[in-house]
């Protein structure tokens, strides 16, 4: 733990419970700790290891015994900066010991899983960071914050797919034995274009295209400018290029989908396209990893996870993409989480200490 | 001129041209100003008003009497913001008047087409700021920078459509008693396609989806990433995301270009999409002011602009475009122009006065 103390104020804690803790000589309680850092928000569980049998079947204790959860900003290095990033999952770990009452000597293992890491130069740089912020023999584990999503779905185990759309979209996969794959989640750029961003931003095209007589008139341009609060197309120019948040344009969702509902064309249409993009990253996936067997008929799990694949009164686009994948792949299991990726990636970390029994 | 000495060392050079010029007691020649603001650079001519006879027809002289020509930088006020972009369109018109030994009291017009106006209220502030800067007898005239495009095209007459395809792109035209109309322009988040931008964001996705096994393989791959000096496909979201810059993922376009010359099927899929996109823009232009009159076949002017419709040995995207166009409206003639868009907006200057007799 060279950097123990480089934020001294932050893990200040440690010492008063440290003292505390060997006046009562009690043997401490050990834990994991999960965390999930995304663009917009990062989130830290702590949850307490229960003793258990490894040769009995290992099924998790209900509820789990989550002692904590502390949630920061934004902790995607790539948006906020290196420094940043770190500062923010530091203080969000030392919140969640601090409020679980335990110090980072009662932690076995970590698993942090954040947006942006996209190399393995990055997972490098994180893991010897946390490295240094934590004792020698507490295990650590750093992985795209899509596997703590699959992870929130399988409970634990990495294997399957899951397809992430909220403000962005990827699709990530992983075998029994091991091998991985990911298919999008290169940003708006780059062709995410069943995200929440990319089905936004189609439908203020489909607005401006109309206005120009490029494009089919629809519901469109009257709902999106009554939300916007402008009075014209020659105005979304403006409102979309101030302020270049993604997550800013994808919160037009809802109302492209009740557009759609509703019986507009060009907002069907957009919603289709964007089950199709969805449908073709988690088909992606499945080929390049042969999740389906060589037949294609073998059952796997697919957990669904973002604002765009909740469900919907009318056009639900989740249940469309699962009908899509499972007429390629009829093996098809989708999930929908009961836990939040941070536990998901909590998991993920108990988890690997079960199986190397403790 | 309320505002002349705001900047006062931008204008001290008249006072001693006021004071040579009394001593020498000529009449001094008159002149028009014209600018061309882009988000790249912004150009300004100072051209020399000819005498000549209204009556006669009024063919312009040749070569063109342009006495200066100044360059600056970006002055588009989204870019860069409103006074930002004001200090340079100031001190490039004092630069070209400067270098033409002439003073803001020879001006008879001034021309300011800007990228940027979109909207009648960007208009009257520009407008409102120049009155401040000139005499009040100078005419005034600010417009989109597609409207020096068009100019520079049809020698200062506002007839016809232009379009134009760098970075981004925009369709603009007007009908002889001066309606206008415009396509595109909004941008890449609302579906310019067929910019320079556009094409080559899709060829960059194109690289991702092959990578992905959302899409086929295809030699865009090795060119792009050789082009960029990377060594995979993972590492290309770091390169594009690292710097926002539009016109940076424009400059790929002579790549994709190339691809598609050596026979590469995805990529010349990209170009053909981006010609479809290019010339409804110029239709629905073309459509919305009836250029091409009641039966569609009457003549009209289609000024061609920006690096994308320059002419490639093999695959040439304006000829397609032409011919695109040309199939739905044959009376298209198609100009490439012989002078820069600066010198459009010179003319558009100069023509009014001509029409207004002096």
């Amino acid at each position: 733990m060279k950097r123990a103390y480089r934020n001294g104020e932050i893990w200040e804690f440690e010492k008063e419970m440290s003292i505390k803790g060997s006046r009562e000589r009690r043997r401490r309680d050990e834990v994991v700790l999960g965390l999930d850092g995304g663009t917009t928000s990062t989130v830290c569980v702590c949850m307490l290891i229960m003793p258990f049998d490894a040769n009995a079947d290992a099924s998790l204790p209900q509820p789990l015994p989550v002692l904590s959860r502390a949630v920061a900003g934004c902790s995607n290095h790539n948006s906020v900066g290196e420094m940043a990033a770190r500062d923010t999952l530091e203080q969000v770990m030392a919140d969640a010991l601090l409020m679980a009452s335990s110090t980072r000597y009662d932690v076995r293992a970590v698993c942090l899983a954040v947006s942006g890491v996209n190399h393995p130069n990055d997972q490098q740089r994180i893991l010897s960071w946390l490295r240094d912020m934590f004792p020698t023999n507490v295990k650590l584990f750093v992985q795209n914050d899509a596997v703590a999503a699959l992870a929130s779905g399988t409970m634990g185990k990495l294997h399957g797919c899951v397809l992430i759309a909220g403000t962005g979209t990827i699709a990530y996969g992983f075998t029994e034995d091991g091998r991985e794959a990911r298919a999008a989640g290169a940003g708006p750029i780059l062709g995410d274009w069943g995200s929440g961003y990319g089905i936004a931003a189609q439908a203020l095209t489909a607005v401006v295209r109309a206005h120009d007589g490029r494009g089919p008139c629809s519901a469109l341009t009257s709902i999106i400018l009554e939300t916007l609060n402008l009075t014209s197309p020659d105005e979304l120019v403006g409102w979309v290029y101030s302020d270049p948040s993604w997550a800013r344009i994808a919160a037009l969702v809802p109302v492209v989908v009740s557009c759609a509902e509703a019986g507009d064309q060009v907002a069907n249409k957009i919603l289709q396209d964007a089950v199709y993009e969805l449908a073709s990253s988690v088909k992606a996936v499945i080929r390049r990893l042969s999740l389906c067997g060589e037949d294609g008929k073998d059952n796997f799990h697919l957990v669904m996870v973002g604002g765009v694949l909740e469900a919907n009164k009318g056009w639900d686009i989740g249940r469309e993409v699962i009908s899509c994948v499972s007429k390629d792949f009829p093996g098809t299991l989708p999930i929908h989480p009961q836990v939040e990726p941070a536990v998901g990636a909590a998991l993920l970390a108990w988890n690997y200490l079960m199986r190397h029994n403790f």
